[in-house]
């Protein structure tokens, strides 16, 4: 087998896109950054149950192990970043009032997430911790939002779920409850036929609820429906209120309602959201509200925020134009030379692009276009547009 | 164990650090593309074979292993990107023409390489490949040189040396041939009572160059010295003349010739440098010319590079001053939230650092430094300086 083949699934990242992902990746942090959000860089390796602590238990299959050699534990290629980052809110961190982090570096996994998905996201995020209020729900949904925009993302659907509903209606059935995992399955993929099954044998009000689910999907006006079909509850009434407030702050035009959209329930705590582009089935973000994320290092407060995988985002921005640069001779002459030099320095001090041409080598790079050189013209370097 | 612990020489980035390596992240980046070098990413994870191929083979001993789940086969996660770089100029690109590329990532270290070294050093560096000319290697000492004064980095000493000294040295002794990575070893230390043992049974002219090596070193005036001191063979006289001509072109002034600093001696191939600075005893950056580093990917040609760790660099930087914010306050009053709202956006899109308190919440970010506030006067928001 050749040595330069890859794994399946592993990809190099050659220059046009490299320059996408990294535009992208600044813009964004730096939208982070104009809302206050501290940035952190955890490590890629951590000790294995470290990463596993708490909701980091999700990402057990898709966790790469190794062996560390000054220890003799098991150590674990992060997955993901999110129990991460709480982990040093929690515990390094560890200040009494709110606190905005962010975060952009690689995940590994064992396995891609999809066909054709890479085993190598580049996860960029943020996270509030500390505020258990609604208005910290909503400004993570804006910052996603505002990010895709900056982004040249545009038609977004932002989906909207809450937890609380299903645990509400099953809170009070046994026979549910123990099918809860299943259940989650089962409304994820909106699985009418496999719920009618598994829910037979529940209480008639339980199981008309969970068969209302899948079809509590569509604009703003799902929420009026919610309310007369579901339970009359105050968990559920708390939740369907809660998604009515952040759609509102999103701006109802942009959102679907979508109870049975549940992925990470189990470690999510309250309202949850996805945003979706035409075109794309998966979701571009996914974000939420997990309170409990910190209690698996010792200090549980409330968290919400949102992640998205970088190279995905960069692959729905259209191609990057080749940037313009100035080309440049290679000179050794005595008083010229140093004459050369001074023109690039004050070049490249302006923010241009100035290739300088070795001797015997004519610059053809890929990703920049050269329409203008560097001339000697009358014993002077002056600067010619080239055609 | 705690599960917030972190694996020795293992550690976590916080707030001001983070802000540090990323704006120093950005101004390198940022003046590799000004002298047109492209971005590459290559990918955490390669067949073991892969990495470990030609110059790779280096990083057996601190490269973390794998098994692949989808083949079977050994992963390594990498402990150096220039060997995936050098495969996708070989490879990917396979461009007749020069190529500048450059590169930015974190890499993984079974072992630390010091007491205190991280095991996640993050690597940034630059290469021009297709260029046999020295004019390469001066731009690439310039491109380092740069870089570290971007970073404020000021009294920076340039190590240079040559591979081709040693190997011609010992290139007609049989002896000495046999030695020669302890040689190496012997001559990195300058360890001359060893020299003197291993070489008793030398030629007595390979003998007396060798002892000679760990004394040149010092300013310019050496090479004068070793032309004088060492044999007079053709590979060493162009040796000490590309030296002078590439001490010449950095400055003479900032420039140390060691003739026994051969680290990276088996896969460099020509005039090698290291950078220093004051108070700190190993090179902040390293580089040097290894002509054959493609050949592992069925493609040798002329190349030329460094790398350096941008963690130990934003050590050496002076701590990040607190950046100056905006507080706003949180508003639900119909008409004035939205007027609000307008005010945060037009001064983020101003470039101003706008952190809004939730109800309830005093805002004191440790990184941000509150120095103006929105407030409501007369019906309108206004900023004011706080004291």
């Amino acid at each position: 087998m050749p040595n330069w083949l890859l794994p399946e699934n592993i990809a190099d990242v050659l220059p046009s896109e490299a320059r996408k992902i990294e535009d992208l990746r600044r813009l964004i942090l730096d939208n982070f950054r104009l809302h206050g959000y501290e940035l952190v860089m955890p490590p890629m390796l951590e000790y294995l149950e470290s990463l596993l602590a708490g909701a980091g238990q999700d990402t057990e299959g898709m966790t790469f192990k190794l062996v560390d050699q000054l220890s003799g534990r098991t150590l674990g290629v992060r997955a993901d970043m999110t129990t991460q980052v709480a982990r040093i809110d929690a515990h390094l961190l560890n200040r009494a009032s709110l606190t905005r982090l962010c975060y952009a570096g690689s995940v590994l996994r064992t396995l891609p997430q999809g066909l054709h998905a890479t085993r190598e996201p580049f996860q960029i995020g943020a996270e509030i911790y500390g505020h258990a209020g609604l208005e910290a729900d909503a400004e993570i949904q804006h910052l996603a939002l505002t990010s895709l925009a900056l982004a040249g993302i545009t038609q977004v659907r932002l989906d909207l779920c809450h937890v609380g509903i299903l645990r509400a209606i099953i809170a009070e059935d046994a026979t549910a409850q123990k099918d809860e995992m299943a259940l989650v399955k089962l409304l994820e993929a909106k699985d009418t036929p496999g719920l009618q099954v598994m829910s037979a044998d529940y209480a008639p009000i339980t199981r008309e609820a969970l068969l209302a689910l899948p079809n509590l999907y569509g604009d703003i006006t799902v929420l009026d429906r919610a309310r007369q079909v579901l339970p009359a509850l105050p968990a559920i009434a708390s939740a369907l209120d809660q998604l009515q407030a952040l759609a509102e702050a999103a701006g109802p035009e942009c959102v679907t309602i979508d109870l049975a959209d549940l992925r990470g329930y189990h470690y999510e705590s309250g309202a949850i959201f996805g945003a979706y582009v035409p075109g794309l089935p998966n979701a571009l973000v996914r974000g939420g509200r997990y309170d409990h994320v910190g209690e698996a290092f010792g200090r549980s407060r409330p968290a919400t925020g949102f992640s998205m995988d970088l190279r995905e985002l960069a692959r729905l921005m259209p191609g990057a134009q080749r940037k313009l640069a100035i080309r440049a001779p290679w000179s050794t002459e005595a008083g010229l030379k140093e004459k050369l030099q001074e023109c690039i320095v004050a070049l490249r001090k302006a923010g241009e692009i100035v290739i300088q041409n070795l001797p015997g080598h004519e610059n053809d790079q890929d990703e920049f276009n050269c329409d203008r050189a560097v001339v000697l013209e009358n014993g002077h370097w002056v600067i010619k547009n080239l055609d």
